[in-house]
């Protein structure tokens, strides 16, 4: 992976913003993007540039307290919810703050990029970055979803540009019973939370071979799931009733008339399209409903390992999940919900060092999703990669397919 | 199972209260006493009464709604948080309640007790009131805690009895690589969530042959686990630092010296004991701290398949774990934290009707503990038997059992 | 005062309570009555009792930390939410505890009781008593009002001892334009909050003859007044909105009629008593609605040191407001919101020592009441005795006359 | 007042700030910067240009609903606490609605500024439009103060101009025993909570001729006062402990030194200078702690209205108060904190339609200050002027002056 690549799409990324769109922070969950710009390039320097170079000078020195997001390794932290009341630094600040970094990550990369150790440090640091990204899209949505303008973050383009039809769909997407091996099996670069490979045995079945379409879930609202108990989880359905939700996190319903809130601003709902933004007591609710179920992440991963990766991703553009007739889409579009708990594959060990924080701690109370979505960046994604929200969480670009078991 | 003695147990274990004890509820988790009198009651008349005698006639019109726990199915109910604002009914009131459901059931046992259907809910009814059992003692000890006068449930009885030593240590607590199973094998009583019976596959190790005690426990306060980030789950940590977690839900320190509420009021901290209401983040931290695993429900299912039920259950009338060095202990004394997240078994389907409610639908951010406590009435447990608490939850009856992977 | 009548005049006021009754706190603003039986023993032993008899042994050591209301200078204290969690002392313990108190008391009042600081301090203590003799009415028809099964504190007697009529009703009721007198005129007993007596400044007006009634009350809210903002002050409005007020508090609609939740429990809403129970919002809301004022404090205490006591206090034992066409009822019945805050009159002084404490540190974000209520104990009201509560609250007996400023 | 002059001065206080400054919401009670340039706008828009002028077209259908900030009879708004999650309208859109409604009142003015229904309603939105003009600075201030960077809004200048010296120390700061009369006397502008002018009656007392300074209020702190709650009201007292108050608002104490926030960022404490940004609880301690006490307003009116208006106000383009020993500065550099409630003077009307939300509605749990601060602009000030927040709130620039009764 290139760096400059990895660093460029980012600020790409970031072009259609407003200056005062890079603050706002409209829910504790989402960071302003000026914060996602600054901390990616806060790890590098953090755990790069200082350690690499004793004649590093930071930047600014409360940038490592105001950049840091949960290295307690690292010390202290501005809190998290209050990042988007920060006016200061300005957005051209940390555009100047990235440029100095970069600039002194070439240098380093010139003279010790070939040092395995650096090299994993880098390599670590994009795809950090490239997570980011991701969360960058993700969050102005959010930020954008809330403001009774809704503003759209970028005009429609034509339309999508259909990744060309292979034979895909001929790729079976069953599972046999018995023992299979999960995780990551190759020499390149992985999260310490897709190791060690390992032995898993599943029970017979197979994956659906289409997402949930916003059709098919606007049947399940239409039947009355929201206002059923019986399909829910007990916290699910205290969600439900608390926070009175009543269909996916960015739909609106005026005069009878379904719209979604999208990057493109309000669109009217296409019922043909992916299912997106539902949380996985709704996926699982709605699993329910049908009398169907959530594939577990060692299933889906199986199968996941023979196919290859057709789908939406960031590189098109689009940020708005597509059907595709030609493919599964196991990758790309939206992430599709486990019912996995995210836990450590046995034998897990966390990296050494500060980065070590970065995958472990979280394993508790939150789902695996697999897959990737219109959000990511190409390249980014791995038949082995765990994505992982706790359950209510739905602002990510989250959607549902089901399995069967037989 | 005899319907007379478990319905008598339950007012066997509230004789030492005060009539002003069966009120209080002294954090949201716990209930009043007089509430699981009447719930466990309430169990047996809208499940068993009502449909099953059509000229039954409730005993009061209003208990439905006072005394439903979380069935949705059987309507709208009495906010969780204030049953412990309610001073009517009376504890006499409820007693009353106790006599004239267990007439009508006496009667309906004899008219009706060979049926299976019947046999079944009367055999979960009790199974029900069990659980409620521990939870009286559970309860009353929060309850108890919280007050400045620290009083005691009951007087302590001369030293407990300990079980007769058998050859129980030379059970093998080594569970081998490959495929075993899990889940309830016979045809008496189990929970839905036990079934079905499936094959597992683990890796090689073992489990300790003692619980974690208080005194190797407090190594970890002494060598500063509390004050130290890298051992915790990241939400562990919040709450550590949250709710100023320092030690076991119960410990005191004193003029530098440690105690430990018990339902026998303030005892001094017996250092040989094994420790007891830790939350899972403080078991799976103090693991980490050991640099060793929690077992997962698996392992520990496998191994405890084999063993006796030796341990002090609520029989003993000790209410308070105590270590035997005969016996492992797998089951009683203290529940037993697993790495497991609380999921269902692979093809689990709930009971039908309301009793479905029972155990599914709570499967998400819970961990599974295992082989029950010194509060636990005998006869209870099972190698199969899972319970399950939120990951910060620490005032049931909970230690540590570490296990070994090699 | 009579010492013993005092306290047996509290312990009269308990006899309808079961011995659950005695441990409720259903809101924080609400007291357990046992608390209010222990505080005003505590009281006592504190302020007399210990600085009076070094040799007085006090009646348990955690009782100074259990039942000390706000007394900052007499040490911590158990937070005040917290009073209806704790069982323990029973109902018996703190009935032994007043016993052992008042046997110490008569012997203090046998050798000390003619010393004036003495005296002072016993009167102050009376008083004090007198006060939570009303919250424990207040207080028990607050726990009854949240239980849904309606309890009564007492049965309804028959119907009440209407005072005998007086030729009250010629009474002026008017207040002259200049400068009057209000505070404190007596050598007799008053709170450090009615002094100094001074000179107030009043336009011309005059006090309603009678007290708004249900029946008025029920047309404001029929025109809509909990609908419409333009009748409300800001804060008061916010308080409609959050707290879905619909009708005072304990008003109930069923099936389009009302209901009025009392201490003979549920009763239909009596159209030509008067309302109780409304907060500072409402009354101020109401009065507005009327294009009326409330009156303020010093006008209502002007025209009140003219009007003798006629009303119903709580030796009555009728505990709810009635109507007597026959007098004004400036006094009894329910306490008569002005649109005064609470501030200290110019000159004030608060007593000594820690009684200092009693009045004045609540000048803050309160509104004054005068007059007394039908739980009132009878001789503890008087023309200059100021209540206060903050604007929005509404368990005490609280209702409103209007005024007319020329 | 010239309408033009009002609205530039305006959009000159924002001069310093940058555009990410302009949406900065750090507590709810504060507003971004770019709300309070629409807000100001908007009121325009509501009140003259559409009631006025049929066919005008307002600037964005949906700004109506965004900028309102209160007014209940205009309709709904959007929530307080969420003006700083709104990055668009962008701060160039906002000042592009300043310029379409500014031209649209130049015209009215022409048209109609003429008509005394007109012209009140335009003084009225100029003297509001001031009111914000010291917001945006009490709000920029605040913003920045949460800011680990602690930005400058801008730099020092030179030396305060200090008003040229007169002999208004030798006018008397006494008041007399007596009727006196207080509220707007003259036929120029004032705000409804003026008015009427009527009489009070004073005791005899006097102003203290200077402000408390920084070093006064320094030795209250170092004397325990913040510790002793023997100082404090007792909500006061709640604040203190609740929020961990230790001094005012802007004060760090750093290795032993006192900093304090400002407009020109953090200066070292000058000792000299008047106490600001304190709360009435501390006002009231500090008060109470030297045994003197706060004017009432009535007092510092009827001293205020023979005094010229001397002082440090928004002109002077300091921001900061600043001692001026030539005068006693009862306008200008901080607001006085009075003893007196916020309460209607005796026949207050409010003024007609929506703008009559203005004032009377706030009446409720809010003190009065007097005299007008450094952040307020020049000619906006009288004696007759009434200030009012809760005693809790400090972000305002509030200082302390003390009176002696006799």
């Amino acid at each position: 992976m290139q760096y400059s690549a990895v660093r460029q799409f980012s600020e790409f990324l970031c072009e259609p913003l407003e200056t005062e769109d890079y603050g706002i922070q409209a829910m504790p969950d989402v960071s302003p993007p000026k914060w996602h710009l600054a901390h990616t390039t806060w790890f590098f320097e953090t755990f790069l540039l200082q350690p690499q170079n004793s004649n590093y000078q930071p930047f600014h020195p409360r940038f490592c307290y105001l950049f840091n997001s949960y290295y307690e390794a690292v010390g202290s932290r501005h809190p998290r919810p209050e990042r988007g009341l920060l006016s200061r630094p300005t957005v051209a600040e940390i555009y100047a703050y990235r440029a100095y970094v970069d600039e002194a990550m070439e240098q380093l990369i010139k003279e010790k990029g070939d040092r395995p150790d650096v090299a994993a440090l880098i390599e670590l640091g994009l795809h950090h970055e490239q997570q980011h990204q991701e969360l960058i899209l993700m969050d102005v949505k959010y930020n954008f979803s809330i403001n009774p303008l809704f503003p759209a973050y970028h005009q429609p383009s034509a339309s999508v540009q259909t990744p060309q039809s292979k034979t895909d769909q001929s790729l079976s997407l069953e599972f046999d019973a018995g023992i299979h091996s999960i995780g990551h099996a190759h020499e390149d670069f992985c999260f310490d939370n897709e190791l060690p490979r390992h032995q898993v045995l599943l029970r017979e079945g197979k994956l659906h071979a289409d997402l949930v379409t916003n059709g098919e879930y606007l049947e399940f609202i239409e039947a009355g799931g929201y206002q059923q108990a019986e399909h829910w989880l007990s916290e699910g359905w205290n969600w439900v009733q608390t926070h009175k939700w009543q269909a996916p996190l960015y739909w609106h319903q005026d005069q009878g008339n379904w719209y979604e809130m999208s990057l493109k601003g309000l669109l009217a709902l296409d019922l043909d399209q992916p299912v997106c933004h539902v949380s996985y007591y709704e996926a699982d609710a709605y699993a329910r409903w049908k009398d169907q179920s959530l594939p577990t992440e060692a299933e889906w991963e199986v199968v996941a390992q023979d196919q290859s990766q057709e789908g939406h991703f960031a590189d098109a553009h689009h940020f708005h999940p597509e059907a595709n007739p030609a493919h599964h889409q196991l990758f790309g579009d939206v992430w599709e919900w486990t019912q996995s708990p995210y836990v450590n594959y046995p034998g897990f060990k966390a990296a050494e060092g500060a980065v070590g924080e970065y995958n472990g701690k979280f394993m508790s109370n939150q789902m695996v999703l697999r897959g990737g979505c219109c959000a990511t960046p190409a390249g980014h994604i791995r038949a082995s990669y765990r994505n992982f929200f706790p359950p209510h969480a739905r602002w990510q670009f989250s959607g549902i397919r089901l399995a069967t078991h037989s």
